[in-house]
């Protein structure tokens, strides 16, 4: 119930921030729900292609789809308005970004890999969408570029999997990944922490 | 027999839009392939990928390689004569995109899908060879600024579900989704019929 | 042995440009480490997905990432020390792609494709991840663009089928296409042989 509730709100979130990107690049009502589509269901996509679970998830959740409709149609007529949403839509993505990691991870244990595969499954889920999206709109993806983001979640998938080395119940294991992802990337934004810069001009 | 034709037909339609948005670009020739054959069977093969009909299509139907060989060897050296057969283009590529949208309805009821995720899947089949041209090419996708293209084929494929709620033969209401697609195209061009603007500057 | 420590030196050089190229558009750490591992698995992550062969390869193979991790680090680290290995890097690039093409023909065999679909699969596998940097770094694939590297691959696995129309041993066939390969990209670069221009003005 809580799970669906995060679950839809971390696609709302996702589905609005393609909206965003999309009404930027002044793209067609078409364009602009493709792009809301892809970037909340391309990350779980991706993972599903990669691991042959196919049909992939959306296509037999009609529920995504739905969601994702609304959303669109109702960022569109409220788009100005959504700037005054701005700190709750960046808590839905944080809070969809750490569901949606733990989903990939959980999905890669049923598909017997490593740890190690799991995660980068994981990271993938929470991340690639936003990388379609980008790509689809000829932007650099903005995760190659900026902002402390996949690191989290790759920092929280390992925090998860060291947990299990304990005797701990895995449903609790699991939910403090979800937070650690959420509170990290609420710290490294709050104090402007960023990847160490690589280039010495 | 006639179907196979119209496969061909679209197919070559497709293959030449590849060829020309990639000598536009200035590729060399064996760039000129991969563009021309990516839009001509790009739709097919992403939605392969995502329902799991694996090798995918092409892989398994040789003919598909020969044609687009030909097309594209045809189209570089009478490249200039291509401008006199615009209309004959845009005529068999609307052909394509009618029998190509209908092709994936099929494989998504094939699959056990739900009617709106049939429609996705059509849809896809019929227009993402063309996003993926574009992408490689470098450009923001095409659809996703102008013209009803995606649109007619959502709408085809509604018609189509809504005839299979009565007594008609499906063969009929197949012929019919297919020629609905490839008619309302026509007049959406012909009329310059657009998707509302959703922007207000 | 000798089969894996070439593999090993392939995907070392292909994640170096990989590093190369994203360093070029001054990425952050894990938009260069994102590159490299798409640069290095790309091409074969495509040609799984493509047959069917899921979870793809590195899901299942943890020393690839080992491997890719160490070269993004210690390229990143002498970044300005490896023009000094230009010649090498291009060397061992040759190597992994005469290679990369024999490995996807093999598991285009074993997945009982015709020849033409195999050599399609093994050009896939050796080009395609070069393809998907380009993508990501926002730039027109280069190999549509200048030098003979997809046709080498092409060249060498029509070799290749050639040869086992012949009473010869498959292994020395095999081995015998990955050395045409490189030798006809070494002399192909040597002489600066390009494609044909296909554009009079």
């Amino acid at each position: 119930m809580l799970y669906n509730l995060i679950d839809v709100l971390g696609t709302i979130a996702f589905a609005i921030s393609g909206v965003l990107v999309a009404m930027d690049k002044r793209l067609d009502v078409f364009g602009v729900f493709i792009i809301a589509f892809v970037t909340a269901v391309g990350g779980g996509t991706l993972r599903d292609v990669l691991i042959g679970s196919t049909p992939v998830g959306w296509m037999t959740q009609p529920n995504y789809v739905v969601v994702i409709v609304i959303t669109v149609v109702i960022s569109i007529l409220f788009v100005d308005r959504l700037k005054n949403f701005r700190k709750s839509l960046f808590l839905f993505d944080t809070i969809g970004i750490g569901l949606y990691t733990m989903i990939g991870i959980q999905k890669g244990l049923d598909t017997g890999l490593l740890p190690i595969m799991c995660i980068a499954l994981g990271t993938m889920t929470a991340c690639f969408g936003g990388v379609i999206r980008d790509i689809l709109c000829n932007e650099i993806p903005v995760i190659f570029r900026r902002e402390i983001y996949a690191t989290v979640c790759i920092l929280g998938g390992g925090i998860y999997f060291l947990m299990l080395q304990f005797p701990i119940n895995p449903t609790i294991a699991y939910i403090t990944g979800i937070l650690c992802i959420i509170v990290m990337r609420l710290l490294a934004v709050k104090f402007k922490i960023a990847l160490p810069n690589i280039y010495s001009k």
